[in-house]
């Protein structure tokens, strides 16, 4: 996009949320090696990929990153253009309000006005020029004041390990660039959490029920006053971590008092009480994350998210050759390794130096098990 | 056993068959590192175990093998106590007649009563002693002078891949060491080739059918003349080999002769033919071979062979540790790592340096496949 575009923009300063520690991804995975960091569909990873589609909307300089002690020399290493005086290393893993509140503690008081996007490090997106589209008719109306937009993903599935969103009345369309594809946006009635199995197929019934990826846009200032209304406990804490930002004493007071906080979800701590309150008249809106999403939750996901077909065995990561025979949905991931597959079904397999794990699609989103084993037999060098 | 006990046996001369090419235990198994000189149960190779179930029963000294020029180097690298002139390289594959045949008239020129034992070089044997003491009845039989003696593997199941051998009356019981195996000695009616699988049901049922599993003992003498017998064609040239043996023309003439013998297996060219000429009054006997035999013809072979029970997990080549989760059956062969299985059930998991191989303990007999897949696609480094 031109420079002049951005110039018309609200202030925006994306914050990624990158703290995860990313079990579902093992053995590939580790704890200083998160799916963050890692390269799981490409040549970026995925805190590289967030940035990359980011930057058509903001200014490095105006990007945060909230990670931790594992991960923090690893993102600065991989996002060389990122202040790293904004890549903050939380001193104790506190969920994503304490995170949330942070940045906008800290840029409420330089320029209240910034619109904060809160973007997990750690999905996909497939349309690029889309997300781009969507993100900008959110951040206008994020720019306007009270309001707070979230993306709501459409659901493909009664999926029952996401939050939804309710959505309400149709407010507006903003014209997409192809003049075929306008952007909508919807009150949110309600904020649903991980419903069960039944549940989750009547919100996909209904219609009006989009997932939580877990965007969110708001100025400084609403989500600082949201902070101070719906969790007033962690404020405090947080505004004295912010005024400290940039001094010696930084580090010193984000140690003290980081740990105070509330170990709890900007979803619950804000989102969920404010659309209880206001589900009439609510100042949340819902913006169809319509660009090809998807989480990577799983091997499983990820073979999705790669493969054309259900039917296509996706192999992975620079082998050198591969056969088939009689073989179909299968997920390999084996560097520098000839692949021969003969009668094997929808199985995944990942190697690396030190691993192997062999499991189905349908079993790996339970691979956290197998971390859990390793943690529980001591071999803490594999975690 | 002690020495004196080997001082009344007849000399007996051990014919190690180590030509085969062995792509079923790709991709472990290469051209040039076929079964045979790998050590796929334990710390010996196959053919150290050959040699060393023999050793008790002959001397190193009078042990012969016949290979080719792939494998030469590293099996007289494997067995430092055969001589090196014992151990010939067939200038072209040809089958089991012309090396059993070359055995025999190279030793009949030495000492026509020698017993010659043939001996696959790649199955596996569980029971040691039990061996040693079968093959002390067997030899002592072949001695005897006309007699030629077969092993007959107790069948377990209704096996298509291997020739049967149709046993007549019992002819005689030899005594075991314990007193209560006697090793017993049947005539043997005749040898059947690879069965359908309703002609195995029917082996199987009848009870007096015994899998042959290519061992076979005979004098000398008895060989050579069986060879002139039943497959004249091809006594010339082996006699001319036998005789340049260990002259300096033997090279050349060896490359000269030994590609115009026939491709034939010695039970087809001498075998069969006279078990129907003999039919009623054989001088073939059959000893069972129940001593524990396992020619490891495939990764589901192995897995039976090295597992207790058919639902265990055999993991397998110096890993570094192992977490299942609900999963059976499975044999996987990951050198150097911890492996993991989730939910998977029967599998077949081999990796190398340079491949890894995917596929189920049912399929595991089709690994050629691959194997010519990969020919096919012109990587040779992979063979």
């Amino acid at each position: 996009m031109s420079d002049q575009t951005k110039t018309v923009m609200p202030r925006f300063a994306p914050v990624i949320l990158a703290g995860g520690s990313g079990t579902r991804f093992w053995p590939r995975s580790r704890r200083a090696r998160a799916k963050q960091v890692l390269a799981l569909d490409g040549d970026q990873t995925m805190i590289q990929q967030t940035l990359t589609r980011l930057l058509p909307l903001a200014d490095a300089k105006d990007v945060w990153v909230v990670t931790n002690s594992l991960l923090d020399k690893t993102i600065s290493g991989q996002m060389p253009s990122v202040d790293p005086l904004h890549i903050l290393s939380e001193p104790a893993a506190r969920n994503t309000a304490p995170a949330c509140a942070l940045a906008a503690f800290l840029l409420e008081t330089r320029e209240p006005n910034t619109v904060i996007g809160i973007f997990p490090s750690d999905h996909v997106v497939k349309d690029m020029p889309r997300f781009a589209e969507v993100l900008r008719v959110g951040i206008d109306i994020a720019a306007g004041g009270e309001a707070i937009v979230v993306l709501g993903v459409p659901p493909t599935r009664p999926e029952t390990g996401y939050g939804y969103v309710e959505q309400g009345a149709l407010v507006a369309e903003a014209a997409s660039a192809d003049g075929t594809s306008p952007v909508k946006v919807f009150r949110v009635k309600r904020f649903r959490e991980k419903p069960d199995r039944h549940t989750a197929e009547n919100f996909l019934a209904a219609g009006n029920f989009a997932w939580n990826g877990g965007i969110f846009l708001w100025s400084a200032r609403t989500l600082a006053n949201a902070i101070r209304e719906h969790a007033p406990d962690m404020a405090p804490m947080l505004e004295k971590i912010a005024v400290a930002h940039g001094t010696a004493d930084f580090e010193k007071v984000f140690a003290e008092e980081y740990p105070k906080c509330e170990n709890i979800s900007i979803d619950y701590a804000v989102l969920e009480r404010r659309s209880i309150k206001g589900e009439q008249k609510s100042e949340i809106y819902c913006l169809p994350a319509d660009f090809g999403w998807n989480d990577l939750g799983s091997w499983a996901s990820l073979h999705e998210h790669l493969g054309e077909a259900e039917a296509d065995n996706v192999i992975d990561g620079a082998t050198t050759g591969l056969v088939t025979i009689q073989s179909t949905g299968n997920y390999v991931y084996a560097p520098g390794k000839m692949v021969a597959l003969l009668g094997v079904d929808d199985l995944v397999v990942v190697e690396t130096d030190d691993a192997l794990l062999i499991t189905t699609r349908d079993r790996s989103q339970d691979v956290s098990k197998i971390v859990r084993a390793i943690y529980e037999g001591g071999r803490e060098e594999l975690m």
